[in-house]
């Protein structure tokens, strides 16, 4: 698959698309073809700032991206929209419909609104989801927004490819768990309320001054301070403070430089988690394993061998001399 | 090292010590020596009831065990405690202490104290501790105690071993968190106050309720209900209706099949586990990726390769075919 260099890094975004379509590929030879361009891109990309944003269905994610994202065209920014979620009958939903729900962002030409990659695990979605993110840096976008509606372990792969990691809310001060995951909450680096309009807007303050006190409680061993904030996407307000909350941890977090620091311990550990997914393929497709493992599996279940005898022989059949 | 199967079977505490000795041993050849002593006493393990206890320190656990011990003690019950604490200079000054922390329980013949393995990862530790709970069964004792002062992921290792898993807290309903790491609660089958005595019994009955509504917002997928209960382990008061719940507990579980279910299901997972820190072992200690890994790790670091292609060239590495 030829893919025009010049024309991605110049920011055409037909050129970006085709590496992406080469990046999600899976096959063999598109694969290593796809990492030589990424290698080759490298040292244009880290340019952007990697925003994270989840929340549960309801929050108004598109609604908030859609205000978000022109807010960002009007101040002369090139903005591009990524999603991380696990292929899902339900998630296939959204897929079709990310040009719809963010209508007047994709209609710019300085915003680039890429779906989640629609197959394969969760670790290789957001495998592919981390590559797709370096080419849009290599074709000159300033701010990567990714998304995640939270479906199993999302978060925590979106959170662990970001700069800063967004949580929207809804104003529901009596209503602590609000569908989120426990130690979603801690990965936070800003709670938004998001629909503090109207009759809510009371309500959004209590639900603000609740989180304030429960961010208050964890423990921080980071420059930054979580911060809770609220805002109506719909009615497009406050959205400049959140860009300016943001915008300041970038500045803030370049100068002492935990930016960096952070990026490059993502990096290795991108590289680890990677090593781990390589291995268990190696072994689950070695042809003895995959005879050996059930029958293992069960005798380990029925307490006729221990786990470590039976790892030990699985592993040993992957090592042996002959293979 | 020859172990007197039939002795410690037969309940002999220094045949019981030997094979635990065994099985912590580091060197090759009695590592296959202890599987295959542990494959052989298989049939005669799970017949206890596996309990975990954790609790920062100062909410007195080693009072709590004694006093509970001692009571299982006198209601004919043979008891073996044994810990999970991940070998560090604190953590050393408890396995000296084991002894006289629990005086009376550790003169008694019908119980046994083993502190944590002094060496090794966490994931070696409780591996050994969880070999070990299989020797005590096999030589027949009726519940196993497994404590943890929390160090690293201690809790979790511990959690994952056993049949029924308690948080001892303090009595101080004030301080949500009480030093506990967020996620353990969830994991707790039985929150115990301790020290609900003297003029801290309405601060204890507080904090109680205090946990009984955060409980019932956890959402449950299993028989049981996190149970919420106060005692004083100095006072030795309440010690009783603690272990009426546990036993109960362990009815229900063997009558509706989930104590066998949660076992098999730990296994198969200790079994991923092993399988898991094995391969990692086998990559760490190739001399080619003994080499490059630091070389990669830096590059990786420096935006030099992407952690894809470093973790393709290790996994070649170790993968090759003249290997």
């Amino acid at each position: 698959m030829a893919i025009d260099i010049q024309a991605l890094q110049a920011g055409n975004s037909r050129a970006l698309a085709k590496a992406i379509t080469l990046v999600e590929s899976k096959r063999v030879e598109h694969r290593s073809e796809a990492q030589l361009l990424l290698e080759q891109l490298l040292p244009h990309t880290g340019n952007s700032i990697r925003i994270g944003i989840t929340g549960i269905p309801g929050v108004g994610k598109s609604t908030f991206i859609e205000a978000f994202g022109l807010y960002l065209l009007s101040q002369g920014k090139r903005v591009a929209v990524l999603a991380v979620d696990p292929s899902s009958p339900i998630a296939g939903g959204s897929i079709l419909g990310d040009k719809t729900r963010m209508e007047l962002l994709s209609r710019s030409k300085d915003a680039f609104i890429r779906p989640s990659p629609s197959e394969g695990s969760l670790g290789g979605v957001a495998q592919k989801t981390r590559e797709t993110m370096l080419l849009c840096e290599a074709a000159g976008y300033d701010v990567i927004l990714v998304e995640t509606v939270g479906v199993g372990q999302s978060e925590y792969e979106v959170a662990s490819m970001v700069d800063f990691f967004m949580v929207l809310m809804l104003p529901n001060a009596g209503d602590e768990l609000q569908g989120i995951k426990k130690g979603i909450i801690e990965l936070a680096d800003a709670l938004v309320i998001n629909k503090a309009d109207g009759e809510s807007i009371n309500l959004a303050q209590q639900t603000r001054r609740h989180y304030e006190n429960a961010l208050h409680l964890l423990r921080q061993n980071s420059f930054w301070t979580p911060q809770v904030m609220s805002c109506s996407a719909l009615k497009n307000e406050n959205i400049e403070a959140i860009w300016g909350m943001i915008s300041g941890f970038k500045i803030d977090a370049t100068k002492n430089g935990s930016l960096q620091e952070k990026r490059s311990r993502q990096a290795r550990e991108w590289m680890n988690k990677l090593l781990h997914e390589m291995l268990d393929m190696k072994l689950k497709q070695n042809p003895e394993v995959k005879v050996l493992l059930p029958e293992l599996n069960q005798k380990v279940t029925m307490g006729e061998t221990t786990p470590y005898l039976a790892a030990t022989r699985l592993i040993n059949l992957l090592f042996k001399p002959d293979a």
